[in-house]
């Protein structure tokens, strides 16, 4: 069984560079809050965005399109240990799907721009969802993460 | 540009069909908190599940497998008026992938007990995450959804 999916747009950020990315220096839950950037969604999609301006929050699906490849265990950037890539967000995993949520700024057209930008420039978007309440988990266990981050 | 993925495994679900799911009677945040299911991973991808049970929660992302096509401009089940699918999580998306975020139970070997089920049984399983402080936003915006579900 094989799922077909087309992107629906494109992503555009000071990031030019997976490497740009993973670096200790945004490893904290607000690391990205600051970084700014725009989901061009191609201009056939555009009516799909009315009523998204109402939301803060978006929640982005994108293709992680520079990944070749995964280990079922692998060894995170802020890690030492191997992981299983489950429990990681890593972009070299079975399927090479992003998820990263956004605040919305502004809405201009078949344009979102956007805060908390973590994706590098040209990333394939494949869907936007509004965060609603039911996205919102607490308290939370972090196992190997806990330590990392906190 | 066509991106292919390939299921990782398969929901268990008491929810046999979508009409089960999109009831009023769930619409509110904790609506499925109380509904159990299982996420089986197939064998071949079971190592990358070690880590994955010192989390208290994982993001599913999932193949909305009954959905047939989209429009643009959508009623969700919650309004009576035409939305942009993108500001819904309805399954009739141009991308029909879906997203819950459960809550672990229990790990045995390649399934995870899980709460928080609103997937239907047989779902595709595309990807597993770990849900991190990253995912927690607040205060949150919820545009046309904000007197449906408060």
């Amino acid at each position: 069984m094989e799922l077909k999916f087309k992107p629906i747009g494109v992503v555009h950020s000071p990031f030019k560079k997976i490497e740009d990315i993973q670096t200790k220096k945004y490893a904290n839950a607000q690391g990205f809050d600051s970084i700014k950037g725009e989901l061009e969604i191609f201009k056939e999609y555009e009516a799909g965005l009315k009523d998204t301006e109402g939301f803060s929050h978006l929640i982005v699906l994108y293709a992680f399109h520079k990944s070749k490849g995964f280990k079922l265990h692998t060894k995170p950037f802020l890690d030492e240990k191997l992981r299983g890539v489950f429990s990681t967000r890593s972009p070299h995993r079975p399927n090479p799907i992003g998820l990263t949520i956004v605040k919305i700024i502004e809405r201009k057209g078949n344009v979102l721009k956007v805060g908390g930008m973590d994706m590098i420039e040209g990333t394939p978007i494949l869907d936007i969802k509004p965060y609603t309440p039911r996205d919102q988990k607490s308290p939370l266990n972090l196992g190997w993460l806990e330590d990392k981050i906190r």
